[in-house]
């Protein structure tokens, strides 16, 4: 693990073409992998003296053709090809990457597996078995001839993520690589720490890496709804005009976010929006709401392409948790009054939002902001939705109030806009009686797999302290 | 300078009292010094095995009497005693330590000393020579017989940190201790980097600290006007109320900062706002003008007590740095179109404004922001009254127009509130020709020791790179 962790791998094809020629085969890609300095080693090791180590991995790892993509610079319009999903082992960037690549997109993953190791420190797991990335990708491959190339390292590791970057030449970066659970970033100092060090230099990194060498790159970046926090006014697209004192300016959107996560994505969002205007860079903020459901297109194509599904307290998505609450008979844990409202998606719209952005680029030097959520409830509408399509299956579902873990109204208006994606050409998919059947379902089928510990909320936002918590139950 | 550098000190004191008794006697104070694992140590050194290290340091050090403070939650007043000066051994710190000694606080300066190391890093210098803090510290002790404490490390250290706050117990922190130069953070990959993981990690620590060890204890933290950007509307104090499709809420004002440094501050002030919230931390962010100056009361005492007065083109402020231009016949550099407006203060409003919000501690639970300047002037402004100052003095002042090394709106709209803090009492110093005067004799004083080659701008916005620059000119 030790060794696993302290490695960042940049892939160097044996038989790669030169960047923009056309057409090569069947190569196999050796891992050359080196001592990575990043944050994340040092916090999970905490050893002092790093190891050099040298690893060659080898996997097989094809590339198809390649056209010279075409520059917006030249007046042409920009036809991005090339996409790299860092994070793409995650819920949301594993079916992203399969999606693009179903698509007709180039696709490399780059991940650290982190989340991975996640579930190992805190005793969690998936409720859905996942297979290894390689045996992801290779699943993929032979399923459809389509190839994903795989850099496994950490982007906080800027020697890395300028080599991949170099290497690989995206026109398009899908950046979920973050720490993205709230909890998790309010389980103690350290991993606030964490997430907030993670976060924002890995996406510092991002930029400069793209300023430097993929000057027209397209970064489109998973924010969060939570940025906006719930004002007492409409929440609108990342910008708002506001007319005062008789002048009128149109602004970034106040943002009043609840945890450290969410937290560093506001961070995120400055920094993105200031090398915008700097450099130039070209980038699209999705704020994404909360994502539910587990199934796509093409993670539904084999039991070794099947996505995560988490349901515990840390990283389980409101949704996704109550399904699995109402499989094993648990009641539904409300936090507080439930009158939180937030919005929520599809995964499949998840996908579909990224695919509408990176086939729409943003212009050099713009900075957009597109709220990625279809439907909003709160959380009590949410418990009667399930209670309602558990009765039709014969579950018999109850809700319970739990005192709630974390600092937010718990009665508030939230009224958020969301039709940029909209006008771009998305279908949302919304819920439904027959997808909440699904979802139940699915849950059912895996219930065996339930570690019922893990269901009640383990951590406190008032609670945190300064002391590392190794188990949070 | 290895050895310093990964070096956090934290203070015994030989014959120190518990807390909350009283009076106790000259003692002398020993450094037990110990690896810092923290991410500065990490930039600078790059090293890959960190040595063990133990130094022992004996300096002087004399503590005062100490009353209980009384704590709000008792329903007495809050009568803040003790402070903490983070970062007082810089330009603003030391001053304002000084300040709080004289006026009968109890002072404890926490500083890592990495801004001298800046200097050794770059090649400069501050105009006027100064005192090692350890000797500065001995000098005010022989003038006033007024003792300050020293803690040196660096607060991204949290065991550092953690054993300061609960050995000195603070019932105000003044954290100066930032990375505070825009230009220092953009003239490198890795000093941005080194920007806003110092600023951000180091405030998440204090805030930390504060929460575990001293719940009561009022942060005040140094912010910048720089955070808001230029907006065509109004700037408020940290807030703004806004109605939106016919509904109101006072929401954060929108911010919109120009440097990594300015955006770290950013950062800062949304993760303070937050823990005021979920944790009921009191706080005050003073978003700080340009600070212009030198003297104070107390620094103008002895010549070991001088402040550090920057002219180069990384931490030079704009007066300053046209003072010593004057001084030495250099044209004054305006950046651009010189349109650039600004709120501008005396470093004797600095402390000042700090001495008052430690009087006026926020509550509980709140986040309180003033705008901490008391004039506004554009560059050309600036410029024109130093010409006319200089001609008084028989110095012959042009000035010319330098590409503007800056992202930055040349022209704009700029009208900034700064009510809060004279409505608690500041007697503002305003820009006065009696001021330019006595700044310019200044700089004339010390004109053989200006290096002419730090005078222009050497970080360029726009061409910062992955590339670590060992020098700027």
């Amino acid at each position: 693990m030790a060794q696993l962790l302290s490695s960042s791998c940049s892939v160097t094809l044996s038989s790669r073409n030169k960047p923009y020629l056309k057409s090569f085969d069947h190569g196999s890609a050796s891992f050359s992998c080196k001592n990575s300095t990043s944050p994340f080693r040092r916090l999970f090791l905490q050893e002092n003296k790093p190891r050099k180590s040298s690893v060659v991995v080898h996997a097989t790892s094809v590339s198809t053709s390649r056209e010279a993509p075409v520059q917006t610079s030249s007046g042409d319009p920009f036809k991005p090809k090339r996409v790299i999903v860092i994070g793409g082992d995650g819920y949301c960037g594993w079916a992203t990457a399969l999606h693009l690549s179903n698509k007709g997109y180039e696709v490399a993953i780059v991940d650290s597996l982190v989340r991975r190791l996640f579930d190992h420190q805190l005793g969690l797991d998936s409720l859905t078995p996942i297979s290894s990335i390689q045996n992801r990708i290779q699943r993929w491959k032979s399923l459809t001839g389509k190839s994903i190339e795989l850099y496994i390292g950490d982007i906080c590791d800027f020697e890395f993520l300028s080599e991949t970057i170099q290497s690989y030449e995206p026109d398009a970066v899908v950046h979920f690589g973050e720490q993205r659970s709230a909890p998790y970033s309010m389980i103690d100092r350290s991993r606030a720490v964490f997430t907030q060090q993670n976060n924002v230099i890995g996406t510092l990194n991002v930029l400069f890496a793209i300023k430097e060498f993929r000057e027209q790159c397209h970064l489109v970046k998973l924010g969060t709804m939570g940025e906006y926090g719930t004002p007492n006014i409409d929440i609108e697209e990342g910008f708002i005009t506001v007319t005062h004192n008789g002048r009128t300016d149109t602004l970034p959107y106040p943002k009043q976010a609840s945890s450290f996560y969410h937290l560093s994505k506001v961070h995120d969002s400055h920094n993105i929006a200031f090398t915008c205007k700097a450099w130039g860079i070209r980038a699209t903020d999705l704020n994404q709401g909360v994502v539910y459901g587990v199934t796509t297109d093409e993670t539904a194509m084999h039991e070794e392409l099947v996505n995560r599904f988490d349901y515990d307290g840390v990283f389980g998505t409101a949704l996704n948790r109550f399904c699995v609450q109402a499989a094993v008979g648990h009641p539904l844990t409300v936090y507080g009054k439930g009158g939180q409202t937030r919005g929520y998606l599809d995964i499949r719209d998840t996908v579909q939002c990224v695919e509408l952005a990176i086939a729409n680029p943003a212009n050099a030097g713009e900075f957009r902001v597109f709220n990625q959520f279809t439907e909003q409830f709160s959380v009590n509408q949410l418990a009667s939705l399930i209670t309602n399509a558990g009765e039709k299956l014969g579950l018999d579902v109850k809700s319970i109030s739990v005192p709630n873990p974390r600092v937010e109204a718990e009665e508030h208006y939230y009224n958020a806009k969301h039709t940029k994606l909209v006008e771009l050409g998305l279908k949302p998919h919304l819920l439904s009686d027959s997808l909440l059947d699904s979802l139940l379902n699915f849950a059912v089928q895996y219930k065996d797999r339930v570690d019922t510990k893990q269901i009640m909320p383990s951590v406190s936002w008032r609670k945190v302290g300064v002391k590392t918590k190794t188990v949070t139950n």
